[in-house]
């Protein structure tokens, strides 16, 4: 069976926003299987802003993405022809299969997915590195306890909006920050916030300092920028900052200034943690098992945006992310 | 005994540095002893960054000292008259007495120094608030290890260069950031520090790659700005910045930028952690009998400068502070 994959490739590093010069679209017949290697047809790429990280060449958490190779992305799929003893034809497969429609995979880091449990994208997203970031990140960094007060940035996005949801499992207020009236009511009205605070059009400063009087006890960043500078002015004493991740900064030519408010740690005795999700991999089952039984009674409500076009579509979905198109996990269909 | 005390008070509230605008030197009568109350005729006063914060309008971990109300300060005493039971006549004390020649305490917050184990200077430097900053920032906040690379700024400064002594007993490699060469000549000569960076004239983020090429394990920061930043860009995994200070933005009258490089704390699985040493009350005895130890056997030296002038050169020897005028903790003579 000779199989062309359809892949995405890094062309040219962006100063900005990725951009037509970013990619390139390529055909690829692929070798034939070796032993040990299975064949993915991959059904649904997960969009996430830590891509926008791994397109610079700095050092960080993993190396950069190579110019020519093919983008780093995680994917769920089928094997469509193995030679590796532990993986069958037909099962659904989770792993960094690359931004492609098809890739072969020896099966590192690769899980199986449940269908019956939750739908291909939910596997992405809620049950995937999505709702491990917003498990381990909100309840092993933020240590979480009943009765916090949690508030979330990028709340309506895909981390944030489990992060939510798993502190109000938790017996926290939360309080989430999300861009516009839709996704604020979302957040309050189908989620389970407590409060939602819309940046566009609210102090969030002012705000803060409304519904949060006590102080924050548990600030979860997605964002960074003025938003982290006005939750570091509002914390409780021996509060906890997670550092997910920064999203406003991530298409900076230059490195914006950082938080002035910083020694608000000082004054609240408050810790700023950042954390990679990847350090946790030995936990995944555990939160797996936790995140499938609160989805099963309700707890939890999984939502993805999917977006169309197969993988000739991967940039203008990428951008949708940095334009804050979506609500909940945007995914992908190949 | 009718006592006139010499003080200093908040007349006005600095935007940039104190100058003689802040400061009004009066002398008042202090009123007769009431029943539970002792006067202390104060011999040496500490003279700390942090005094330039307490002068600011805003919510801190103290309340702001008041317009017109005589100058928070530490200091070193004698008990020259007592209607408390437990100070005598002739004991030598240390508290919060304020900035004046004599003052009246009711002995709260007050601690007895035993000037056969130190000179009055050093209950205020290593012995006093700055040596139990050095100590349980080091070690409870910074979690310091054998063999750990600790970095600490204003490191010839109080805090810092305890700090970097106390760091070495503890099997650390130690590197200290100071201003010109005399300074960074004593860290290395004279403190037994592995290395000193002059920020005055050298890249700190060059030199710091250099001498700590596994990066940095424990950053105990008194100045942020640009330093801090440069050790943010070279910490190693898990590495602790550990927030006492930041003297360079103390004297602005606009919060500056913060750290720009605080997503190294997501890079490295880092923390940075604010403490203020008043949250370590309950355990100043241990750190003063272990401190005592260290002096004793020549472990730890202590240096303190001098400031002479009596109270009427406060507001010139807190300027001297923000200066970097002195090596060692800044004291004045009464």
């Amino acid at each position: 069976m000779t199989i062309t994959a359809q892949q995405v490739r890094l062309k040219e590093r962006p100063t900005g926003f990725p951009d037509d010069q970013t990619w390139e679209y390529t055909s690829v017949e692929l070798p034939p299987l070796a032993a040990g290697q299975f064949l993915v047809k991959v059904d649904y790429l997960s969009l996430d802003p830590a891509m926008r990280g791994w397109l610079n060449d700095v050092r960080s958490y993993v190396p950069p993405v190579k110019i020519g190779a093919v983008m780093r992305a995680h994917g769920i799929g089928t094997v469509v022809e193995s030679r590796h003893g532990d993986f069958e034809v037909g099962e659904t497969v989770v792993g960094m299969f690359g931004a492609a429609d098809h890739a072969i995979s020896d099966g590192q880091d690769v899980t199986r997915a449940d269908l019956a449990i939750a739908d291909a994208p939910t596997w992405l997203g809620t049950l995937g590195m999505t709702g491990m970031t917003a498990y381990f990140g909100l309840l092993d960094v933020g240590k979480v306890e009943t009765g916090d007060t949690v508030v979330v940035s990028g709340a309506a996005g895909a981390d944030g909006s489990v992060v939510g949801q798993v502190a109000k499992a938790k017996g926290a207020t939360v309080i989430g920050i999300a861009g516009g009236p839709e996704k604020c009511a979302w957040l309050t009205e189908t989620l389970g916030f407590d409060a939602a605070i819309d940046y566009k059009n609210e102090s969030v400063s002012r705000r803060l300092r409304e519904l949060a009087p006590k102080g924050i006890d548990v600030f979860f960043d997605n964002v960074g920028g003025e938003i982290l500078d006005s939750a570091l002015a509002n914390l409780s004493r021996g509060a906890r900052v997670v550092i997910c991740g920064g999203i406003s900064s991530y298409n900076e030519s230059k490195l914006p200034p950082g938080p002035s408010r910083y020694m608000s740690l000082l004054v609240f005795r408050a810790t700023m943690t950042g954390f990679v999700v990847f350090d946790f991999e030995d936990r995944y089952s555990e939160a797996t098992e936790q995140i499938s039984a609160w989805l099963a009674d309700g707890t939890l409500i999984a939502r993805e945006y999917v977006a169309e076009g197969g993988i000739s579509a991967f940039g203008d979905a990428l951008h949708m992310l940095f334009a804050g198109a979506n609500t909940g996990k945007l995914v992908l269909k190949v």
